[in-house]
């Protein structure tokens, strides 16, 4: 299809446009990645809607992220909004899974006429996870979504990379007593905007209220963000399956967002964002010389020897930079 | 002086060639950097010592960081070692300033024939600050310290930067009741082997001793790390103006140290520490071309484009990488 008349269609809000163009993102063939870029151009240039609200989501397996998303999204689309639901897995870069891939875990969302589920593709080169990501992101938000969830696993730089390119980050935590707390990935409560316990519900609510009230705690220890709010980042109960709290963490969310736009900070943030994706695909874009596989072996002789003890990094440096002038 | 003389006699423990060295490595001069590379490379092959407890010290300013440095060294050359201190200061590039350049705030330490204490340069290359400071590590350890205390501000990365140069990471905090409990940088946790409470006499003890619990409970919300024994990362009282819990803490550090030899850890830390340098000085060496002050300009410009709007960050970053070209 051409490039304009694909444009056209996104804009216009048809369904199978915007997975032929999200599949075209996440192609790594030259032909197909220029005719992304055009489009993107293209579709930035219309830019004529009110932004989206992108919300991050982060969760290890067996929290419930798939029954929060399904019910969450079931509840705004009740609203009259329409909700993209993406997701950014690196790991299916290796294993070739894919955490949606399966759209029968969100089985009522999927038959949604006001939802879009879009699985994270079977296979994909790793470094690529980020572009391709966000580039799915602004196509949903072209093609007129009014909220986009972007899912993760809990696996790396992931969450960085969701934070980076949404308006709002949700941890999602199950109820847990004594030890077993320990879950949380060291550096994500600095990310999260707010944290969503899940299974409050049955034997779990008194275990997950308690876990509620131990992560509002040590949210309190952080230090407090400008783009914060008062109270923010807030620590909240939610049942999926009896679908409580949701209501209450969705006003949050938009009490939150409304704040954030009449500051400046939501505007600010999305600037920053472009800022930040724009130099890092340069950087990488510059890295991506040491991935020749000669330079690759290179790199693994000289740091083994520098680990080895028989150099310093410093002369290692020095002869890897000038094999590469 | 010569290189092969010089090392000899910082091998022999000489501190003025000790001195010399250091600021050797601090120079921005390319004969005097050749001459560093040459010095560090002769070092390393020497390499005939038991490496020395590399410790890495952050706190924010007003938690008594000196004081604690001073009755925490004092006390370990009580016991018979050597001990050497350096300052990892980002920010003196900036404001010209040094968080270490008055000894006198270490007044017995600074008389100490053991002790060893090296301020800061006032000024010098933002970039260089880690590789700066990582060769000072390297030369004092060469010169036959037995602990190296590596203080920094909290300020950037430099938490990162020292503890990716040392084998513990303290945090040093003040007591504090209430909302000041929301000091603690994000992130910061992670990194931490142990946080100490420092100011645990006197009208404080009983803010330090919940101060100290409440991060004990922090910390049990975060995920073990394989490097941690049972009951780390821990966090402990000490007061240093009353030298209490000061050898109680240093206890804990041996334990810790002591479990991380036996296990490997110790050393697959500091062999992976080495690689780590030398990847990150090739890949800063390669970012290096962007610092030209016309590619400056022109990422400026781009990214202005595309934080405005007018463009995609992908295909800036093309035409970016084409003008690297």
């Amino acid at each position: 299809m051409e490039i304009e008349a694909m444009a056209e269609k996104i804009a216009a809000g048809d369904r199978r446009s915007l997975s032929r163009a999200i599949t075209l993102v996440e192609s790594g063939r030259a032909d197909h990645r220029a005719q992304a870029v055009a489009l993107l151009e293209r579709l930035v240039q219309r830019n004529d809607r009110a932004p989206a609200l992108r919300i991050g989501l982060s969760g290890t397996p067996g929290v419930g992220k798939s029954t929060f998303i399904e019910a969450f999204g079931m509840m705004l689309c009740g609203r009259g909004l329409r909700v993209a639901v993406l997701a950014v897995d690196p790991s299916s870069a290796r294993s070739g899974g894919s955490i949606l891939g399966d759209k029968t875990r969100m089985e009522q969302l999927s038959r949604e006429p006001n939802a879009y589920i879009r699985p994270s593709p079977a296979q994909s080169q790793l470094g690529g996870v980020a572009r391709r990501s966000r580039e799915a992101v602004a196509l949903c938000e072209a093609a007129g979504f009014d909220v986009i969830l972007v899912e993760t696993v809990g696996v790396g730089q992931s969450e960085t990379m969701v934070a980076e390119m949404t308006d709002l980050f949700l941890l999602l935590l199950a109820p847990a007593g004594g030890d077993e707390l320990q879950g949380v990935k060291r550096g994500i409560m600095e990310m999260a905007d707010m944290i969503l316990v899940n299974k409050a519900d049955g034997d779990l609510r008194a275990t997950a209220t308690r876990t509620c009230a131990d992560y509002s705690g040590a949210l309190r220890l952080l230090r407090k963000r400008p783009q914060d709010p008062d109270g923010f980042p807030k620590a909240m109960t939610v049942s999926a399956v009896e679908e409580t709290g949701l209501a209450a963490a969705w006003d949050e969310m938009q009490a939150l967002t409304e704040w954030r736009r009449e500051t400046g900070f939501f505007e600010g943030r999305r600037a920053e964002q472009a800022r930040y994706w724009f130099r890092e695909d340069v950087r990488n874009g510059l890295l991506a010389r040491l991935d020749a596989p000669e330079m690759q072996a290179e790199m693994d002789r000289l740091a083994e020897e520098v680990a080895g003890g028989g150099t310093t990094a410093t002369a290692a440096a020095e002869e890897m930079l000038s094999r590469l002038r």
